[in-house]
């Protein structure tokens, strides 16, 4: 008995009909597989290699993160310059908590006399929280609510809250998003020692601290590693840490070693498909529809440049 | 720089002071160890041996897993009487999904003349996915609402939910939360095959498969395990599957090798100001508290039995 608890669950899944039970809304319904088959090319958008990030790591393996200078462009220039410095090469992973983040820096960056220098790049940044709701700024609403901000949705293919009433946009800390760790003092989080999202979504993060992007492929290798022991997850010894081999803006790559990803946009009928495609699961695992969806559990997929989803 | 991003959110930090940032509600409110170290030996319970499930690596580490008979109580005999004949014995972890789910069971479960025996134990079970509503079901209410259900809150130490329309309650797959994965037949998952929530919490399963319980120690020895390749994220060869060395219920075991824990009840004034302390963040790190909370957000402490409070 393979059991499969959700088979539908895995994007790679095909269609297994839209047969609805007895509780589901009416089959005219799609499965994600469905809405994804039916995609046009124009649903779909190539990564832009000035805002792209490949974190590859010394034991093998390529992290792809999708910078957001819609909303954090101070950050997303300074990272880019920390990596066309090379800065994180032969840096690490140094934090691992449980259901919480995955961190990476300078083991030394606490010692001024060991710290990786920083050359261009700055040492405190302006506080990029939340910015303001302009009109030029993309947003698919969800139809369900949430329970941490007025309005939740997607802007630019992240996952994404608003607040009319201050007129504030910010993006929102759900699984694989990417921010910049700081310290006690709003500015002093210029990008160095980044963190992605391993668990729950820890949404009371949103508007504390920059979120600076998304990953966009590669999760696996962030969020399976063993968990550190000390205060914080924070590994305690020096042999425990992950090393990194590099970080490149995929601009700065040869063409040939590019890992050439398309995102699915989020501002068409098709991504408004998708969603409506998880609020009511079609296949006949499920007997109960849920109906509604949380803004991090909205998948956001990728697939190879030209080719099939992936992910 | 080790940059914290949100030092207070483990258990062990002390409390750093109540100072209020400017958006901060008054500072009459404690942090979540101001409200653990005020609380009394009555704000706490001890699992009860006959509910209690060790589950034992091969390789070392051992996961506690509280079973929820309030919820399921077919499931978590049938769970008993497995643990009893040592079912799990030998067995292994099969699946590891990304941001979903880690799975163990028989992996020769669907070869009738290779498979496990389940002796006494069901090979069917009536489904439990949800229960009446009844007044002797305590249910601790969050004030913030919820995404999927009506009525959000806890349950005998577990989140639940509930809509009062139908009368029914159950429990919601949060992180740590444990399942009885089943094929398509609502009556096919008699407890044999175990999942475990290990990423943003799946609530479209919530009400279609049967909770069986919660992890209450050792979540990271299921959480950073290598992801499986295959469809669904099962481990496509036999050498990748994690050995299970036993499965026993703690009443079974002798005292001496027990993993005695309490946890902190939520049906007390000490839980209402531990969630009203992750409502709103207290330390100085945080400059705009989220002034709510999502039902997988709230912690659940644990203490050795006596002792402090461990996650």
């Amino acid at each position: 008995m393979k059991l499969r608890i959700a088979a539908a669950i895995a994007l790679a899944t095909v269609s297994i009909g839209t047969a609805a039970a007895a509780d589901a809304p009416p089959a005219k319904g799609k499965t994600m597989a469905d809405v994804l088959a039916a995609s046009k090319p124009a649903d779909w958008r190539a990564l832009d290699p000035d805002s792209t990030l490949y974190l590859d790591l010394a034991a093998g393996g390529r992290v792809v993160i999708e910078l957001a200078p819609a909303f954090a462009p101070l950050h997303a220039e300074n990272i880019r310059t920390l990596a066309r410095e090379h800065y994180w090469d032969g840096l690490a992973i140094l934090r691992v908590q449980d259901n919480f983040v995955t961190q990476w820096g300078d083991p030394d960056g606490d010692k001024p006399d060991k710290a990786h220098p920083l050359g261009k790049a700055s040492k405190t940044i302006a506080p990029e929280f939340e910015r303001a709701m302009s009109r030029d700024l993309a947003f698919t609403k969800l139809p369900d609510g949430d329970v941490y901000a007025p309005e939740a949705g997607f802007s630019n293919g992240m996952p994404a809250a608003r607040d009319p009433k201050s007129d504030k946009a910010w993006l929102a800390h759900c699984y694989g998003m990417v921010g910049a760790g700081r310290d006690t003092a709003p500015d002093s989080g210029p990008g160095t020692e980044l963190y992605v999202v391993i668990g729950q979504a820890p949404r009371q993060l949103d508007r504390n601290i920059a979120i600076v992007g998304r990953v966009v492929q590669g999760m696996e290798l962030l969020a399976a590693l063993p968990r550190g022991t000390g205060a914080l997850g924070f590994y305690e010894k020096p042999e425990q840490y992950v090393k990194i081999k590099s970080v490149r803006l995929a601009s700065d790559v040869p063409a040939g070693e590019r890992t050439n990803l398309e995102v699915l946009r989020t501002d068409t009928a098709t991504f408004t498909d998708l969603v409506e495609s998880r609020r009511n699961r079609r296949d006949d695992w499920y007997k109960v529809p849920a109906g509604h969806i949380d803004l991090c559990n909205v998948p956001i997929p990728v697939r190879a440049a030209g080719g099939d989803a992936k992910k």
